[in-house]
């Protein structure tokens, strides 16, 4: 729709990328990497991304951009409170097996967090917007009075951050085949909690 | 103590090497990076190491015996139940913080956990071990009956895996000031639903 060709090929080439990225983390990306992976011409590359930090910058956005399409947008619109806040869990799970390597962002973070930079604030800023959803749409159940008025929607999104992170490390790295349903115990366990009496 | 000179450089050499493995992650770490660090030289260092692999493989021994003497060993002293859950998870969370780059296991999984190869497992089975501690730690709380009957002592070490997580990425890569106050939080509340009457 009004997409130039070389724009189409920019968007193949992180979209490429970004897989890559979520095997070998964002560190390991670079235009030599992509090149080798992808069979174009470093040159090709450069013209379209300057430097590997640009081309870490461009991967970032595209994984920020399908999460939003893939979890947040149609999250929300499952009905406010409770539903809603499964309805983003269960997506957001999905999400961790929708890349080769899982969640591109939880490579990202313990890889990037003591490499300052301009990579590692974009990367820092996506999460917090993305904890801020989650405060936002469980502030929803409270607002529904499904949540207890007392309940602290920072925490809660804290702590849902806590069952993806042991989901990742259980599915991932101990191929526990278990991990799923421990996560939406864990998710289970948390919303319990939120309902019951202060 | 009888230890030769030879072994003390060996350990001493690792446990550098396993400072910056916290900062760089396990593949970050080689012969070359780490001539660069201590200045020793590459030949000498492959006296010592042979390999990359041999080199990764002595630092994740290294960091378990580590955490064997600053977490496990420490904690198992507190009366049984809750207080040596509680001992266990105050020493954790002081791990995570007692190498410039965090905990290097965290760093590691996300690293390592799409190359297959002897230092993944080694990796693997370490926390598969420690998963495995702290189920035990659990389960004496069930049997002094002070968590109930029906605990999963293995859902509460998954769950307090991700409350590890969820702070080592709150304080490293958020650098959230409030991390340790969510994470005793969460404590808390894991605690109190294994009190609970089912």
């Amino acid at each position: 729709m009004g997409m130039s060709k070389g724009e189409m090929t920019r968007q193949a080439i992180v979209d490429r990328a970004t897989r890559v990225a979520s095997r070998v983390g964002l560190g390991g990306l670079t235009i030599g990497s992509l090149a080798a992976d992808t069979g174009l011409s470093k040159s090709g590359l450069f013209a379209h991304f300057n430097s590997k930090e640009s081309l870490q910058l461009q991967v970032l956005e595209h994984a920020r951009s399908r999460f939003v399409d893939l979890v947040v947008r149609p999250a929300l619109k499952a009905p406010r409170g409770e539903p809603r806040v499964r309805a983003l869990f269960d997506r957001w799970l999905a999400w961790c097996g929708d890349l080769p390597g899982g969640c591109v962002f939880v490579a990202a973070a313990s890889e990037l967090d003591d490499q300052p930079g301009p990579v590692r604030d974009q990367l820092a800023a996506n999460q917090r917007d993305w904890l801020e959803t989650v405060t936002t749409v469980f502030r929803g159940g409270v607002t529904e009075g499904q949540f207890r008025a007392d309940a602290d929607p920072e925490q809660f999104a804290h702590d849902l951050y806590g069952v993806i992170l042991a989901y990742h490390h259980a599915s991932r790295l101990l191929r526990d085949g278990k991990a799923e349903e421990r996560a939406r115990r864990a998710l289970d366990r948390l919303i319990d909690a939120a309902r019951e009496p202060g």
